[in-house]
């Protein structure tokens, strides 16, 4: 059946019903929360849409991996760095980190720094790295 | 490679660098458009990221099919059906369309609805059904 997570939120604070904010702090990233609005939760077989938000002098991890993402900043901005190039972000501007591309966000300015970022769900993954290894 | 796409709309006119409106007019659907933001075109393997607006007044098909949608609204505002139950939905509502659920977004107001919408790649369902079969 269908979900709807009403947004609650106003120019000053993103937030969603249902919807608990996560941290996301380990060595490699500083003052970064993630809000899973569409996953397993919602049973979503295919793709996740998550909220990330950055604080201002805040970071995600630089990193690469076999999964990919779909970015789109609503709010703030900041620079993503997508292999060796580094780019100015800011609202509407729509990012695609490729699998193994090394990359990072990090917030430039003075307000908080979020954007929608869509991953595949593991288990297409993990599929199709089965099917790939099939042929 | 990663795509930067630049936001290169006002709060009036939402538009990207590189992106071509395409019209989404049948005789189910009116005064719609979308933006495919990340696709094929981005090389991206496991999902779609595409922009729709639906003029005042206007409605996207009402139907249902096998892949389902992730959706967050953008600008404007509209109803959503899902099933047999209609939403109120303005900027930052999350709406999780199921696979083969009824659904249907009409704007409802007196500027332009936007809203970001995700669907798996057609080469997704496609492997995930044959593996489907296989069991």
């Amino acid at each position: 059946m269908g979900v709807i997570h009403k947004f609650q939120g106003d120019p000053d604070r993103f937030d969603w019903e249902g919807i608990i904010p996560k941290g996301y702090e380990s060595k490699d990233i500083r003052g970064a929360t993630v809000r899973w609005l569409i996953s397993e939760n919602e049973k979503a077989p295919y793709f996740a849409l998550r909220y990330f938000e950055v604080e201002p002098g805040g970071w995600t991890d630089l990193g690469r991996h076999a999964h990919d993402h779909g970015v789109i900043i609503l709010r703030g901005k900041g620079k993503v760095l997508l292999g060796e190039k580094e780019t100015e972000i800011s609202f509407g501007d729509v990012v695609y980190v490729p699998p193994n591309e090394l990359h990072q966000f990090k917030n430039t300015g003075d307000e908080p720094f979020g954007f929608i970022c869509v991953i595949p769900d593991k288990d297409v993954l993990s599929k199709i790295k089965a099917e790939g290894s099939r042929r």
